[in-house]
């Protein structure tokens, strides 16, 4: 069994060796560029990671590894558009570097790439079921994009209504790309769905501990601005655990004083850190998490494999909820 | 054997019983509403005539031809915004309608939504073939996009040049219809392969001619402003054959004339059309767009099948090069 390490190793060599068309420079090269920024390869990894639970030698699972990294390399570069991010890694992004339309096209020509590795690299038995999966998981991520934008102008979002956006948005990527793995290696569909399920919840899980370290996580190991999401009015998990421990009148105040603009933004900053420091919400989002690790460890747990077989799974849980930054 | 017509009643009711889903109307009521504009699906109608060469009923090959109109909508929506085009069929454009976030989406979801029913619809003994072949147009009709942005930009656009860009960004998706009505038919891939030059080329006469009659087209039946073109400095067929009959100082300020913004629009329009009659261009372009012509209907001949077999598709391509408008 190879940990999350070695195959990070071996998956980053055989991303290194995509080869781009050369003609229409212009189409091609902006996703050369995006996809040698640094990044975790956390999706792809985890498509191995499943995949050798069922079979010792994993090459043949790497093109749809990358089909997944490429997938979500296409999700960023077209909502880095939507979200007029300048910046992706400390980098500048596909539309501030080329310009919009060039994200545009080249984010469609690679969803198109995407496919086109999927048909060429999975075994044509396999083919059908694999792309079931991808396209539902596809449609969610999209269907997710759409809940974010349409909630950020909605401020009574309910903690279910924000739990499924993530999901959708963020974990069922994580959790489909854990079952491809289990579906390329032609495994149970017991085991598949459990792997599914296991990812799932650890999307959730980590999206809730992102939202955590982005308002209470120290700004020198997470390695952005202190209070991001409090200064853009971001309503994530620390927001929607505030609101719902308050009611009548305290919950508007807390509302208005999140949702306003006008302050200064430390200033801002503070005042919003101290009121969800007195209320102790650092506990009720890590609660939250808890619920979702959980979760993925009893999925993992109904897994037909031993202990030791599911450790480096078990590993990689502990590495993506472990960080701090 | 049905005509055009006949085939296209049967695909515009097929088409209307798309069901999109009810949740997050944002993302889906702009698809439900662009894909009920009117059109002339000269795309899947295409498919199913080359379908019914090989099969009486028709009916197996209506969701790949909707794939197919599905996919055409997707280059559409994306490409209106590219070219922060207002209006589309005479109606707002998917951008100028729901914001430009909203048109990247849908758009997006909407070529995953191909993918989802070619899976859902393709005998998994055809999914391979049928997929290579849609993944190879749908990447040519990217690459011919981005060459149209880049030759915006160039003057000196040979007609090599300009011939291999409508090919792709056009042409060939005319051509992997035609011939994935063949594919899906089980037909010989020699018939598949004539059938995918008849149908490219035919989508070269028909682009030449579009470029003509733009130009020289009488206004009230071509149902666009006179001289569009001209206006907006496109370098289409008839600046591509004019400038090439020049040489020298003649050819400079020919060029310069069409490409100067200066002037007002109709008067622009009289001095570039003067110039243009006086060459005989007319006669150019109508060579040039009978060259492909030529060749279309040499490769329909190439088809193994009788005159009146092949009597659709010969209709077919008299009705697309006989439109005036």
């Amino acid at each position: 069994m190879q940990t999350f390490s070695q195959l990070l190793s071996k998956l980053d060599l055989f991303l290194l060796n995509a080869q781009w068309p050369e003609e229409i420079p212009q189409l091609y090269e902006p996703l050369s560029y995006f996809m040698t920024l640094p990044a975790k390869r956390v999706r792809p990894v985890s498509l191995l990671l499943s995949y050798q639970l069922f079979h010792e030698n994993i090459e043949p699972a790497l093109p749809l590894a990358k089909a997944i990294e490429w997938f979500h390399n296409f999700t960023l570069i077209h909502d880095d558009i939507m979200d007029q991010a300048p910046l992706r890694r400390g980098l500048p992004t596909v539309h501030e570097k080329y310009g919009q339309n060039t994200a545009i096209l080249s984010g469609d020509v690679l969803l198109i790439k995407v496919y086109e590795l999927i048909v060429d690299s999975i075994p044509s038995e396999l083919l059908s079921q694999v792309m079931t999966c991808f396209n539902r998981v596809a449609i969610d991520v999209c269907e997710g994009q759409q809940l974010d934008m349409n909630y950020e102008n909605i401020s009574e979002v309910s903690k279910l209504e924000y739990t499924n956006m993530i999901r959708l948005k963020t974990a069922v990527l994580l959790g489909a790309s854990i079952k491809m793995g289990a579906i390329l290696a032609a495994a149970p569909s017991k085991d598949a769905e459990n792997l599914y399920d296991f990812g799932t919840e650890l999307g959730l899980a980590f999206q809730i501990q992102d939202d955590y370290l982005d308002v209470f996580g120290n700004p020198n190991k997470v390695g952005k601005q202190a209070g991001g999401d409090i200064i853009q009015c971001k309503k994530g998990a620390p927001f929607i655990a505030a609101r719902d421990m308050l009611s009548g009148q305290e919950r508007e105040k807390f509302i208005s004083e999140y949702l306003d603009t006008s302050q200064a933004p430390a200033a801002k900053v503070k005042v919003v850190l101290d009121r969800l420091h007195g209320m102790g919400v650092e506990d009720t989002v890590n609660k939250w998490k808890q619920e979702h690790q959980d979760k993925a460890m009893h999925s993992l747990k109904n897994i037909s494999f031993s202990e030791q077989q599911k450790l480096p799974l078990m590993q990689f849980a502990e590495m993506l909820l472990a960080r701090e930054s």
